[in-house]
């Protein structure tokens, strides 16, 4: 058995100037920017969600624009399984992430659990 | 003085076949599908998020797949005026809601309020 749920969402952005897209969602969100610390903070940048429920962030990145979801879960590769089970395909792996797209074309990754309430709060597979 | 937060996400999927991509991802982010009635119902499915905090639903859309945010408010004109002061375009008005496009390319929704505690966890602007 292992466990999932919705992480949250990563807002991609082609830019070179993170900071700015960061600004605008953050102000546009009501939701403070919290700089990420060392290699991570030149590439995100996390809007503290007041509610503690989503895990959200500003990514700069190199294609188009977007918005995708995050999945956490205990078990990457059971995750990554069951998700195949339903449709969707592995785009890449990256450090401990899976890249992924579901049958609906869009992109999504499944991430590692990181939310503070996960056991609580994820579903049972 | 108005007010603004965070509404949820819509997950736009290209295609015919709104119950199948509705049901992928009722099952891959474990929330419980909930059909809408009426007109609502051919377009849109909602998916139940057991926090209460989000509105999500996937929505059968004639353009490109993508997921989409909504910011829900208690005055559409003075949010949408707001987001073009931080640089946002106006794309649409669509019946009660307005489709914008954020400086970094995102589409996105600005939409009634409809939360339940909308007064309490809503930005003050």
């Amino acid at each position: 058995m292992h466990k999932s749920k919705l992480a949250g969402f990563i807002i991609d952005c082609r830019t070179d100037d993170l900071h700015g897209a960061a600004h605008f969602w953050s102000e546009a969100l009501g939701m403070p920017m919290e700089a990420l610390p060392g290699a991570e903070g030149k590439k995100y940048v996390r809007l503290r969600d007041k509610t503690g429920q989503l895990h959200i962030e500003v990514q700069s990145v190199s294609h188009d624009s977007r918005v995708h979801l995050d999945i956490e879960t205990d078990n990457i590769d059971a995750e990554v399984s069951r998700l195949q089970a339903l449709g969707a395909v592995v785009v890449d792996h990256i450090d401990s992430w899976c890249v992924m797209q579901a049958p609906t074309g869009q992109r999504f990754c499944v991430v590692r659990k990181d939310s503070e309430d996960f056991a609580r709060r994820a579903n049972n597979w």
